[in-house]
């Protein structure tokens, strides 16, 4: 009884956690343990490969997988370079079916030669493919 | 019939500009007068004013238009610190019935003493409500 009213309690104060919401924040813990083993082509498949895919940060890059995965390659060329990546204050909201907002911060732990600690926020629209989640614009700052 | 075949050439090589399209990039261009008269109020306007709203800039600011008010307060406290706004390089995505996406570049003619010039890239998520298009999600960096 005292389980019961446990979990009772738990539904009240904790808002529940859609199926969207839990696929979009796997797919960021994904694509957090693939940046963490250096592999970036496994970073980069979270982008949907399409020539209207758009990554807003420094510069604006437009395109597939490949377009990404250069820009991510110049700015991150060494393993030192991209450190530990950790994704935090997660929030996913619905946009429409098939359409999610992802917002949150991202920091990385890097040594002085690697360029240092930095961090920042993300903002990811994604949409429902064929292939799962993918991220169709990403802005970062 | 020169004018007829000028009207057809265009037509080819001009992609249609969507209703959407036109509605918020006139949306933008009202909205940089406001800032440029100095009216901020106006300027928040296009802001949805719900709780959900959200402003992600050097500080993540949530809440409807008095929210983003003090915020844009805060961070252009005097005429001469808002300077004169112009956006450039807008694009329009579409992303559902009633659901678009905006980006674009910011740029802020100042003087040295109002801060100097200043300019980033902004992603905006925008909604069609009963009042025209709202942004719903701001990224500004």
């Amino acid at each position: 009884m005292r389980w019961l009213c446990f979990l009772g309690m738990t539904a009240l104060f904790v808002p529940a956690l859609t199926a969207q919401d839990a696929e979009i924040r796997a797919m960021l813990m994904n694509s957090e343990a693939a940046w963490n083993r250096g592999d970036l082509v496994a970073f980069v498949s979270d982008y949907e490969d399409s020539p209207d895919t758009t990554f807003i940060g420094r510069e604006v890059t437009r395109g597939g997988t490949a377009a990404i995965l250069a820009r991510y390659r110049r700015g991150y060329p060494t393993r030192e370079a991209m450190g530990t990546l950790t994704f935090s204050e997660i929030e996913v909201r619905s946009l429409a079916p098939g359409l999610a907002l992802a917002n949150g911060k991202y920091s990385l732990k890097r040594t002085v030669e690697g360029g240092g600690d930095a961090s920042g926020r993300f903002t990811l629209v994604l949409r429902m493919t064929k292939s799962g989640w993918k991220i169709i614009h990403d802005h970062s700052s």
